[in-house]
């Protein structure tokens, strides 16, 4: 960490600094500039980090040099990390050039329903089911999920049909049911910085769908996993899904450049998902692609069988058969850079 | 509602988006234009909003016509909401001309500390004491908060000072608790889409501070803002404390704009937050100053007797003679736009 | 054009709303709902868009129901548009299937080094050859390019190598100059409003590349498309080049759902330039790969032979074995997606 | 400057790194952490920004000390900038103390329209009189100015009010037209880095009005308004007039902290535009008071005697009326921080 100190910064004020650093039990080393002085500081710099030095009077500014996320970071491990969903004969590798192809309707409306769209995106390739049992709507009005029951649907689904399961917690109180009947655990956008929910869920010790804020910077998100991390599970998944930006013609903006960024800073897997990110299912098919040959880990995507009818988010939904033409795109694709779906 | 439809849409799917209106139990009313035919809906738009319009095909746009946030409303509730915090002598109104002037440290750590903070933040003018009992920190290494201790000291020094407190909640598992030992609760800028939180804290019936997310249009506010009256709670004062923006100088960026559109769409109080919205102490005042006199029903300040030795946002706070010297700025600009501090 | 009035709009005023409307020589169609009075306009909107009715007394929103940008959209010209650049034996065409893969420096600095640079591009499969001769920079101290003596060395070196040149404009009275020595004129993001250079450019009907603004909507960009149409010149490819977001981690964010957006609502051809959205050499092969795969109809990097001593955006350059590993990559990708480079 | 070492960069290219920074004539100051090297660089920081160090093999980041915008900087210039506008018994002073309540149309549409609108604002308070003459618009369609004509009307009409003029313009050859007439040049929001334009601008010795692009930092801005003083005139106003956010519910969003932060960062005088920053009416009055309680040297408000009959920008103009009545509600707050209208 470099702690560099304002031009009007005293010489009793250096001291202080100084003092304050070594109390922690780190060596400083001082460089005077011909404006300014900056203290080079040596040893763990989370202690430095801790006690916030901007506070410290006579510092201008302070510039980290590790990242915070450790247990996330690359440098903590350099091989990347392959999650393993499922359990039995339904496993599902994503990371480490294994693709997670996840898809499923946003909420689980009846097994009928769930069985039909299971059986379709199975035949197109996925190898993950998404469906939601706990709903966040933003109006207090709308359908909230279908709760315990959801999950006994989804768990039976996914076993008729060989998937491994995820869904979505969004209560601390459900987190351990909800590890009882699934075999991963998403953590949406609007939660990602809900650090009570994340650490019951890095508890469990289950795989987990960890999903961008709508505000998160990369390095925000890649925070977010260390706190799962802490709390127990590494086996973290992570998800762009677009951030807020000022065109409204989409629900969000797509961040591609996320995919590099994350393999750059961490190890672990990231995949895409075009669905929320755009809104609009006629812009899903270019975004997905564009995910893959990013080099994302994998692509999740809402499909419903009518989504006229769907209890939430049809109009972002897309249809069987456009799933999996989509997929057939995806596998060209996958193959020109060496993966597989 | 006002259904727009895609100019591809065919005499069918035309027919069958009026049906499908039509069956809801609404009038509908067609006029075909030029180039596109647009269908208005007449009665109660909210039934048709609930099944996400959009995805019956033939539709390129839906464009509401009335509010998803009924009860936050201004339509829905023409006089403004005067929250009242605290009881027996301690009472602090805020909204329709009474100014909530809220300080305190970020977190609350210990009886002393708080004790002395709450001495100097009262003399000056402040009228509801803030402390953090339960942090939600970005990283897993950080200071959590003391808990329920906290919540001891807080009831402790709001008494011996006569200060209604407010505290926030992170956890839906801690609401009850909260809700016994403060007079307000507040909901964080990164639980504010937390539905599940917001639910249970809208049914205490304590008072709510409810701050905008960092990704969240002021439209998005009132809707979390229905969440929590329509779980029981109508005294919700809103907080701006700066969203989401491109100039990383500031932590945030302050939405002043947020506080007339807020009086306009809605008769809940909205108060500002500097001290988050800049993160810079040596911005806080200018930025106090300009929120009252848009007409913000109050002013939410970080107040630290020693930043250099807090446990959390020390680089942020001023220090209590910056406060007053701000509240004496305050107090002139409140007079001249025929409000008392 | 449907134009909804307040709910306090009065009859008088809804008579004024009508009157001016026909007055324009349109029809007019009243729909009165439960909360709303809409005004559904027919006949060409342009004449009421002109005249800004948002300001007449009682409208509360005014709703477009056709793009303002005529010349530019898709409705208007449902073949989508090969840009042809360059003459004689070196001609690239650019839309419709066919990339356009334009490579360079940022800045020409030497007949020897672009010489050098543009052998090496064409060797790893570029078609079209980019230099800056008059440079746009931030600081009044940088270099500011080799203006004319530029032109010059890109046309000789683009001849030798035989390929097409493109160079920036930045200055309205030196377009006809650049016109003279190039075959296609770079309209760059700080002047993607600057209409007075759109309309020179625009009337040199010469083939045009036009960047993205970083505030700039994909409508936005249309617009400015049709300034430079209007003008004259139907010949424009579009650029994605990442607009401003609130993660500082690279120099802007790579839009890279505006590419299928671009070829829905326009005929317009569209490519992506991963140097200048990233500044970041590490995340240009990923980003350029999910452009391509999106449907770009070309990717636009900047490569230098010593990036160290490049007197322009260093930094973000990559090197010529670089590119071409990255060509390498993209052609596999484009085979996968229907296309040849 | 503070050079950052990669954590895999050899001792070659550290000693590559420091030769380059010496030969500068640059002295460095070397400092090995426990996982990364730092260099100091001693001496004029700009020669080395000038080469783009983040280029040379081995450096990871760059950390600069010292602002790039010198001459705007208020270290070199400690004492705020006054700037008078207009010459024999029309001047208006700005900034230091001295607010510029600048008013008037959009455009300039007729002397006549212009005549009443200038009579109503001095009446009211204001001290400059504005007027678009050449008017960047985003449609090719749309009405584009009176030019010439509109320079004499507006020169005619200050005059006999006694009002200084300001003006903007968008093309360099037509700056020194516009500067015999009018007493300051304005850059628009859309041609902030129109460097071309900044250059000619400067070159008169008129006083500048520049407003912030709508996706420029604050630095940016100073960066922007160096080049007018590089170029020959430090009579530079700044002026905040929104920014691109994510909330559509505005035209833009106005920052307000780029207040207090410009007076931080610079000498030069800073004023708010609530009319271009909002484009809603209702919202103006509390943005302008806002503005000028955050400490802005004026503000800049479009006032339009019939909005619905503007050839530009109706929509968002105040009525004289209203401008009136705000007016007075920015001397009683302009009092209450010791300032005069």
């Amino acid at each position: 960490m470099l702690i560099i100190l304002k031009e009007s910064a005293t010489d009793a004020q250096i001291d202080h600094v100084v003092e304050r650093v070594e109390g922690l039990g780190l060596a400083t080393h001082l460089s005077r500039g011909t404006y300014r002085t900056v203290i080079g500081v040596i040893g763990d710099e989370d202690k430095l980090q801790a006690i916030g030095p901007e506070a410290i009077p006579g510092v201008a500014k302070v510039v980290p040099v590790m990242p915070a996320y450790k247990l996330a970071s690359r440098e903590a491990h350099p091989q990347p990390t392959i999650v393993e969903v499922g359990s039995g004969k339904a496993v599902t590798k994503v990371g480490g050039g294994h693709l997670g192809m996840i898809a499923g309707p946003c909420a689980i409306e009846s097994a009928e329903r769930l069985d039909e769209i299971a059986g379709e995106i199975k035949k197109a390739g996925a190898n993950i089911l998404r469906g939601g049992a706990y709903k966040p709507r933003t109006s207090p009005y709308a359908f909230q999920g279908l709760g315990e029951e959801g999950l006994k649907i989804l768990r039976e689904i996914g076993d008729k049909h060989g998937l491994p399961v995820v869904t979505e917690a969004i209560d601390p109180r459900h987190v351990e049911l909800i590890a009882e009947y699934t075999d991963m655990i998403q953590l949406g956008a609007r939660n990602m910085q809900n650090f009570v929910l994340l650490t019951e869920v890095g508890k469990t010790h289950k795989p987990v769908l960890m999903k961008r804020g709508m505000a998160a910077t990369v390095k925000d998100l890649l925070m977010s996993a260390e706190y799962v991390i802490a709390n127990g599970t590494t086996d973290v998944v992570l998800c762009e899904r677009g951030v807020k930006g000022f065109d409204n013609a989409c629900r969000n903006m797509l961040d591609v450049a996320a995919v590099p960024q994350v393999h750059q800073m961490s190890h672990l897997p990231i995949i895409v998902d075009p669905s929320h990110a755009t809104g609009r299912p006629e812009l899903i098919p270019a975004c997905a692609l564009a995910g893959l040959a990013a080099g994302a880990d994998g692509i999740h995507i809402e499909v419903h069988n009518c989504p006229e009818e769907a209890m939430s988010d049809g109009p972002q939904a897309l249809l069987p058969n456009q799933y999996a033409e989509l997929m057939e795109q995806l596998k060209k694709v996958a193959l020109a850079i060496g993966k597989t779906i």
